[in-house]
């Protein structure tokens, strides 16, 4: 999986091939795309676009203008299962921590997914096949709580890189990284791994 | 506090009031816009403002286009100490809920912060005024940690809310919201009293 060596050569094909990709995945989200389709949309072979680009993946990161591919924050988590949670919002927060100020922001994906459902929809999607598909629930668990926990997960996570790069709370808008995630960790830890049932009457 | 009594009488007048004052919040934030000034930028009488809007709080809420006064959310958790956090979920997705697929969604309101930092700076300020304020921290606790908890609280808040109207995750986008407060309460009570002090050390 190493990058098949991208030719400075023709950077307007790059280009046209990387907006075929944004229209294609807001039009048929990330799953049904296919490199095919995109190759036909932008009018190159397709042999091109794997030339380009490694994976549907790569192609979908970049069309989204994401910072990296957030497909590698639980592969780092991995390494550390007795702070799991703590490392997962270091993974995510030094990822958007890394774009700031670039086109590739926090704010500018989070305008993005406002502005356009279909935007949103695709890199829901995106991130259930890239990231969560990696991170299977205990043998035995429900795919309602399976899917419960990823949401709060997620939610807590766009939370925080919201309060710091759009609402800029203090502190969390300049603590270290490692600071907030000794606060948050424990949250995610609970989501991933805790007891989620509500209690039986709640009025 | 009842309304000053709304006549039906210059509509225009009322809108011209809404429109000087979001450019007033925007230009000198919350805490530092007066009606009065309101009022000049509207070229109105004072008076004429707060025949209008009871408050600057109401003002704000109308030309943020708030779906409510989210100072009311900690008022009514006020009721229920011993589920506080469950409480406060609730009555923030609710609050939301009321506006979906009007003009003061939660889409429109997070699409005007990401577009606008000093519209985000303005929401802060006002949220610390109307919503912390209310909520002071237990004594002997520093401002540091009053703030951390605050922010760590808007975090997960401002997350379910992503999650359930932007990213439209399942469950959270379409769980009730008695569940989704049972599944996260829990984090929003950790934040408000717990242990928040990261581990003396980290990696």
């Amino acid at each position: 999986m190493t990058p098949a060596g991208r030719r400075p050569g023709n950077q307007d094909t790059r280009a046209d091939i990387v907006d075929a990709a944004r229209a294609a995945f807001a039009e048929t989200g990330y799953a049904a795309t296919s490199l095919r389709a995109v190759a036909r949309r932008a009018g190159v072979d397709a042999a091109l676009v794997h030339h380009y680009f490694d994976s549907k993946a790569a192609l979908f990161v970049e069309a989204m203008q994401l910072p990296m591919d957030p497909g590698l924050v639980p592969h780092r988590a991995r390494h550390t299962a007795d702070r799991i949670g703590a490392a997962v919002v270091e993974g995510f927060l030094d990822m958007w921590d890394s774009a700031v100020g670039s086109s590739t922001s926090f704010v500018t994906v989070a305008q993005a997914m406002c502005a356009s459902p279909e935007t949103a929809d695709a890199l829901r999607e995106f991130i259930a096949e890239r990231v969560w598909r990696q991170v299977p629930g205990p043998p035995g668990e429900s795919e309602e709580l399976h899917q419960r926990r990823q949401s709060l997960v997620a939610s807590q996570l766009i939370g925080l890189a919201w309060a710091r790069y759009v609402f800029r709370v203090e502190p969390l808008a300049s603590a270290e990284v490692t600071a907030i995630a000794g606060w948050a960790g424990p949250t995610i830890d609970r989501y991933i791994r805790g007891d989620l049932d509500p209690p039986p009457t709640f009025d």
